[in-house]
């Protein structure tokens, strides 16, 4: 879907949409448009600088003042829809905490519908969203997973312990995840490429659960932690 | 490393040397520098035209005749390296069939170097090599694994059966790999983005054993694949 015009891109920005991308014409040196762009850019969203010809083509308005964004039609899902009706009996989700590379959330996606967990619940800051990027990598595995797009990590923590789910951090330090039981209404959380949990989602949690590592290196990427984390969750479960 | 001028560009290019990418001057229109070009991009290489200021700032010798290629300094391994003195008693070896994408091999090295795997295995063909891309993304872990490189992925899954190694392809339609032992000595064969462990080569494995999949679309990224199943490895041997 395309949204065109500086006030509409603006508050398509504000809300918390998902945008794939925002189309700029070369050029615009005003005041409000230069505002509009670096607002654009801080919101970690890809700009597109184009001609004139460019953007009237690309305009169905044909109103667009410089400004279009391709915003994506994934529809979310609501923390509740995932916790309710459980395939396995009790739930089984997956939490991701600040994941900002597309190829990583894709490849998660895939794991989550793979392993048949409930549902996927991520960040609306410092972390990719499901754009039409991610649904490609994921392929098509977005359509048949529930996700949820939350402003507050931690408040969804606390709202899944406050319905009965144990939520277990996957992070160094922790217990030995082979030895922790992982049979009852579970989350995993896992954590962005670089920083992994944060601090004060870790301290939320139930538990923190450790993948042994026997190298030197010992730095899984995120989606093969998930992996590994989330399928000796399958395991366990069957 | 640089390699430059025509003929010892061709010459690494045949030997199967890991060229990152080639440099090549624009306008070389002699019928050697074309049928040279071409050579290098049928070889699956990267190949990067430039003006005739950055190639000469570029060489070395100013004997470049139009053409540098950038070759890794990664010192392969033996198989013979690989399965001897295996750190858990009995060797613990991953084989990769026609990974092409980097970020797949990068991620797949990081998995066996967190395992503690004895070493990796991979194909010339249609597979990617250790470049410097690829040791990025490993995050250094390329250092601290072996790794050979074949010419002959079946030759070399013969060679393992030969030397007493259980060769088990992970792929769909097999045992369950929750239900198989992984204790001896073993290498798992993970294949390519889409075509999978090739046939032939399932042939000549001992067994398929097979991550369960409960979803609709079923597909885990390589990588994934691959830490979901060595890792299953790591469980069962510690």
């Amino acid at each position: 879907m395309k949204i065109e015009g500086r006030n509409a891109v603006l508050e398509a920005v504000k809300s918390g949409k998902t945008i794939d991308r925002v189309m700029v014409r070369n050029g615009m040196r005003d005041e409000a448009s230069r505002s509009l762009t670096s607002a654009i850019k801080s919101a970690g969203i890809k700009v597109h600088f184009v001609d004139k010809i460019t953007i009237d083509n690309e305009s169905v308005t044909g109103k667009h003042q410089g400004f279009i964004a391709f915003v994506t039609d994934y529809r979310y899902a609501e923390i509740e829809d995932i916790i309710k009706n459980p395939k396995s009996g009790s739930p089984f989700i997956v939490v991701l905490d600040g994941v900002e590379d597309p190829h990583n959330l894709g490849s998660v996606i895939r794991v989550c519908e793979c392993a048949g967990a409930d549902g996927l619940i991520i960040g609306k800051h410092r972390s990719a969203a499901v754009t039409e990027t991610v649904m490609r990598i994921s392929e098509g595995s977005a359509n048949h997973l529930k996700i949820a797009r939350v402003g507050n990590i931690n408040a969804a923590v606390e709202f899944l312990k406050k319905n009965g789910v144990w939520v277990y951090a996957v992070e160094l330090g922790g217990e030995d995840i082979y030895k922790t039981d992982l049979t009852g209404p579970l989350a995993l959380v896992i954590g962005g490429e670089d920083t992994g949990v944060n601090r004060l989602t870790l301290e939320k949690c139930d538990k923190t659960v450790t993948i042994p590592m026997m190298g030197k290196v010992n730095s899984l990427n995120a989606s093969v932690a998930a992996g590994v984390a989330v399928f000796e969750g399958v395991r366990q479960r069957r």
